[in-house]
């Protein structure tokens, strides 16, 4: 790779390329792009990243990112205690935030079972969830984790561990995305869309 | 777009969305990796641009960046100093530089004259080039300007600007790519690459 003319813009591209999907090229593009932006420009980034890290706080609760002890939808009292959502990451949480039809609180797994990642129940945030249900006043546990296989097997897995305490455990629908052909759906997803048809309510 | 649980991550994922070529989605992408990331990793990455900010200097005498006074090729004894290569911005230096084909300095002009862009022959770093080659010593001054319309403009204006001098000024060859086929060769540089043949050298 290049020869940068000095060592410290080799680090920053060192750095930039460490990133999810930025690579030798780009990193040395966003280097210069640093390099020539103002002083103060580019403590505001470097400050930015340095306060998330040391202020951003795990919610004791539900594992999703607080600034305070709690994170902001556990200590909402608007938000419906008794419903749980299960997801992997925060990722998932952001997603279904946004789709504003959930009122309920969250947990956050951390990952999803998956023995070829060396990923086993105990590396999740399971015990923490299997506390929330025993400690009662939970109505419904809403396990959205990902369709994939070990999305599937986390979900059978929490399944099990939660039927100990009678507490209702659903799955997200699977079916056909809204705006989709059924021509082109993949027939797994259009089965499973069959098999879990619902009545008709006008739209 | 999005709403985020924390201001903290908020606040990283806008500072990501200013880089070039991040939009939002990546930017959130890029903030989840950061927040995973160990505070050590974390802290390396903004201390290196921030040092970076802090002790980059420029070269007095070419422009480039440095660490200390004259930058590392300036104050290099081994390069020639009597040739000059002139670049547009360190993006070329670096270029030229991978070649391994050049053992000369450089003259960075800090852009090219661009009267779209509002880049007049005065907002660029020419004076210092005049001085380095009024004080004399220069064997030949090299115009490795890009071969656009605005790159020909700087090239040309600075062809004028250096016939004062009575020294050698040369632009780098334009021809046919090496490994492009001739057939797909655009008909301007197909020409220019007939009219600058040169004698056939065994390769």
């Amino acid at each position: 790779m290049q020869q940068l003319p000095s060592r410290l813009l080799d680090n920053v591209v060192n750095e930039f390329n460490k990133l999810p999907g930025i690579g030798k090229k780009t990193a040395l593009r966003l280097t210069l792009f640093m390099l020539n932006q103002s002083v103060e420009d580019a403590k505001m980034f470097t400050s930015a990243i340095d306060q998330m890290k040391n202020e951003v706080r795990i919610c004791p609760q539900c594992h999703n990112i607080a600034e305070n002890d709690l994170c902001e939808i556990c200590s909402n009292p608007k938000r419906d205690a008794s419903l749980i959502c299960v997801v992997e990451t925060i990722r998932e949480l952001i997603a279904i935030e946004n789709t504003g039809q959930y009122r309920g609180l969250y947990h956050v797994l951390g990952g999803r079972i998956s023995p070829m990642d060396g990923i086993g129940p105990q590396n999740l945030n399971i015990s923490t969830l299997e506390q929330r249900v025993a400690a009662g006043g939970i109505a419904e546990v809403i396990l959205a984790t990902s369709t994939t296989i070990e999305g599937d097997t986390t979900n059978f897995y929490l399944f099990r561990r939660l039927s100990a305490y009678n507490v209702p455990v659903s799955t997200l629908a699977r079916g056909i995305s809204v705006g989709d052909e059924i021509e082109y759906a993949d027939e797994i997803t259009l089965g499973r869309s069959l098999l879990n048809r619902v009545p008709y309510q006008g739209k």
